[in-house]
């Protein structure tokens, strides 16, 4: 193998700093769908910083992380009573920013159980987010996510 | 970026060796997985340690390794003649304990492949795992599943 | 834990470097599938070698990477008029080769989101590629699809 990548964007690839970090992040959504699917609303909200801004996949504005969680956890109530939510998330890209923070890119699933029946896949969705570093641990400073049914 | 972590819980996950371990992992399923869906025995219960307990995702009480692997495999009589499994694994946490060993917890889902018709979702799972270091690579000591339509 | 991988097949793996590796090919895949639902056929282009080969999941020949674009493509005319696709990998495995390529093998996913009507799953299949740093940058230079539907 020649190894080309000096002087290229994927320099910083090559460093273990980098796969440490990429794995940081792996581990964080992780964490993150674990509590969105308990529908624990006090720790989702900790995975937030307190001024984040949610951008919700419909028409509707921007909104502050405190009230877009109830926009955040809508599909629980879409997915109807009794039903039960599982969030998946993978395709990840990060992109270390100059100023410590990471854009990242990635796919999320969400399948529903219904009480009666097999599961099936509800959305299919593309979530970009900035994490920053806060309070001893990353948090989604600002988030866009994008459903394929409406896009 | 200001790193607060020191300290905190997360202060293992800033090194080369965390990342090295949870790729390992990811690895180890991925592995896992292939060989579960062709349907090889001995290769899976090699992925085993020997006296390790499984707890099925139903109301039976844990078995052995052994005698659970043909729980473990139901899915594929479940799926049906000419059926094709395909199973993933994701959404992975990995806790390195004191010991050495180490406790996972990922998301498991099992797409079905009929003789006739398109591929669906079969089921989705939360797999909790204690893994061991034995006889050179990662195997499987402990091992609960819950199931999103039995739960 | 007692590390036993010295002298195994498995020894590489502690290796922030194979980390490193692996977190790389991650990247790579969710760079090269979100490059494959935005249907941009020259950056799709960019991912092969010059002198790729492509076996497509048909009873077709091999093809090579200019012309097997269409072919790798296909999902997206398959899919009908106004649907939106969504490729999804995962279960990776990497083995580094003595020549500095690496083997992989994956799962892959395709959902489609139909222009009415809830996503699904579209096709689901193992991935086997030759990936070579060439350009600066890992390209496949060898890629074998299976479809579970035709296998």
């Amino acid at each position: 193998m020649t190894v080309e990548s000096v002087g290229t964007a994927e320099h910083t690839l090559h460093r273990p700093r980098f796969a440490a970090l990429y794995v940081q992040v792996q581990q964080f959504y992780a964490h993150r769908m674990q509590i969105l699917d308990t529908h624990d609303t006090g720790r989702l909200a900790d995975t937030y910083t307190e001024d984040a801004v949610l951008e919700p996949p419909s028409p509707a504005a921007p909104v502050r992380a405190g009230a877009g969680l109830t926009t955040t956890c809508a599909p629980a109530r879409n997915a109807g009573a009794g039903s039960r939510l599982h969030h998946w998330v993978g395709m990840l890209d990060v992109q270390p920013q100059p100023d410590g923070s990471l854009h990242t890119s990635c796919s999320a699933l969400a399948y529903v159980t219904p009480s009666a029946g097999g599961p099936k896949v509800l959305h299919v969705c593309v979530m970009q987010d900035v994490l920053v570093r806060c309070r001893g641990r990353w948090r989604t400073a600002h988030r866009r996510v994008t459903r394929d049914d409406l896009a």
